[in-house]
């Protein structure tokens, strides 16, 4: 095995940090308009934020234990509900990160019985998903009047 | 140092991957949209395709060399023109990427004299930056009435 690009421990700070922005982001978008606002005929913010519920923990859970859970509600909900999900899910992606075997990561996997690949490139999409859906939300917050958080801002 | 959770050469891969995309997301814009549209007052997209060009390879230099340029042009210019740049680019980029040194991923440098990071994460922030920009020309796509290419081709 070569030398990394980047280890897993780093990997998952990196996601934890995208995790942060990207909730930052849900609290910028007013109640009203989670579920009720779009441009150009897309899904609204909120659609997109259950989206990536229902990808990080249920991915994460498939490569740990090769279950694939594609359950996760996505009937709109309120703002401070979406929120209490988000933060159970990052306590629970960290816990699930200690638990993938460490050459997992470049092992192939068929993720929810349909996307096969590297592990490593599962986990990337879920990621690259998280931070293009995000990219729509900030023009949506835009659109709507509202300063989005900074991109560069992480912590 | 433990396991990679992704090797060197699976990343320039899923960078190149990402670019693929991009560039098909530049090609989509008409011509006259590309300087001349947005949307809640962001930048046009083809603002956002110059930052791009302006990130990667001189990124790349700087991780070899510790040159940092930032002189790259940002004035508008005819999509042509930008996608001839994109494609100089992408083999330069796959050139530079075999001159970086196994170790200096795991390495802390001062990207463009301003941003200080380990290299890993320097490189993730130029590919997640391309990530963000182009999600929000999928919105502007979307409004301008044209479907965006498939998010998740790659090839």
């Amino acid at each position: 095995m070569s030398n990394p690009f980047i280890t897993p421990d780093a990997l998952i700070q990196h996601w934890q940090g995208h995790r942060r922005l990207t909730r930052r982001v849900i609290e910028a978008f007013p109640e009203d308009k989670l579920f009720d606002f779009s441009v150009g005929g897309m899904r609204p913010f909120g659609a997109l934020a259950l989206e990536m519920l229902a990808i990080g923990v249920p991915m994460l859970r498939g490569i740990v234990s090769s279950t694939w859970e594609t359950d996760f509600g996505r009937d709109p909900r309120p703002k401070s509900e979406i929120l209490r999900t988000w933060d159970e899910h990052t306590k629970e992606m960290d816990a699930l990160w200690a638990k993938i075997p460490p050459q997992r990561f470049q092992e192939t996997m068929k993720a929810f019985g349909q996307y096969e690949g590297k592990v490593h490139d599962l986990l990337l999409y879920a990621i690259d998903n998280e931070v293009h859906h995000r990219g729509q939300g900030f023009v949506y917050l835009r659109a709507l009047g509202i300063e989005p958080p900074a991109f560069y801002e992480r912590n």
